[in-house]
């Protein structure tokens, strides 16, 4: 039975779980909500960031993600973001990209994702 | 070519799949739907629970976790028996939790997640 | 450290990622989106057989999806080609279907799964 391994547990979840080479990262929000939706992606990719770190990988490691925004409409915004961080095509995770309320009115982007190491 | 098992099949889904020590259990909501928020995430998460022993596993080894919520207002709520039910710090998975619509008007949650052998 | 391949590249997503046997397809809509549920659905599924065939798999080997609705009410009708597609409950992924406002207010149906080969 392979160790599972858990970083930075909250008293809800695991903002990180590796298994197998696996590393899977809970959804992320921004913790300055009073930022727009750049702002709070930004400070989301840069919490994937540390969270990777975390499990000994990166972004160019990236598998899948989900992206939840309040208002689909700020997608290009967002996107915006997403590929400045990305940097190179040969980074892409498989992707995709909904409109949801999340854990409170002024979240505007969460993002969750898996890697590998 | 390793082999997936599949277990419990309804006609769209199965309950659970099992493929490389990986365990992946379908979105599950409450059978009775009269529940609160708090009956409904114990009978889901009751559910979950069969779910991952027909795969030879259990809750301390979750990997991930999507949650949707009717109304994301309860989620205090449903994260009081999300908590009692992991019991320990030790079995935390990586997690997001939205708000959406689904199946029924009257489902206040639904719980999809990934666990390992 | 195995290696990631990635498939067809947009500026913000591979449509497929490979890694150790699993394949992560993206979240795929209809490009005709003037069709009812049933049309998106259906073109949706034929993207996902495209999309899979890259990887070197097929709609056999599939482990689980998410699929979000405009119109949870729909959930019918996108079942029954659903269903239809996949020909054998010995092809049912693990499955969650929930409601969302999706990248535009045509899109009807989107669908993101993984697999195995």
């Amino acid at each position: 039975m392979a160790k599972i391994t858990r970083y930075n547990p909250s008293p809800i979840l695991s903002r990180v779980v590796e298994y197998h080479g696996f590393v899977f990262v809970s959804g992320v929000t921004a913790k300055d909500r009073s930022k727009d939706i750049k702002g709070q992606t930004k400070e989301v990719l840069d919490q994937i960031d540390a969270a990777l770190e975390l499990a000994g990988t990166d972004k160019t490691r990236l598998l899948e993600a989900t992206i939840w925004l309040k208002d689909i409409k700020q997608r290009d915004a967002m996107n915006e973001v997403w590929i400045a961080w990305l940097g190179s095509k040969d980074n892409l995770p498989a992707r995709a990209c909904v409109q949801a309320e999340m854990g409170a009115p002024d979240v505007l982007v969460e993002i969750k994702l898996s890697a590998c190491k």
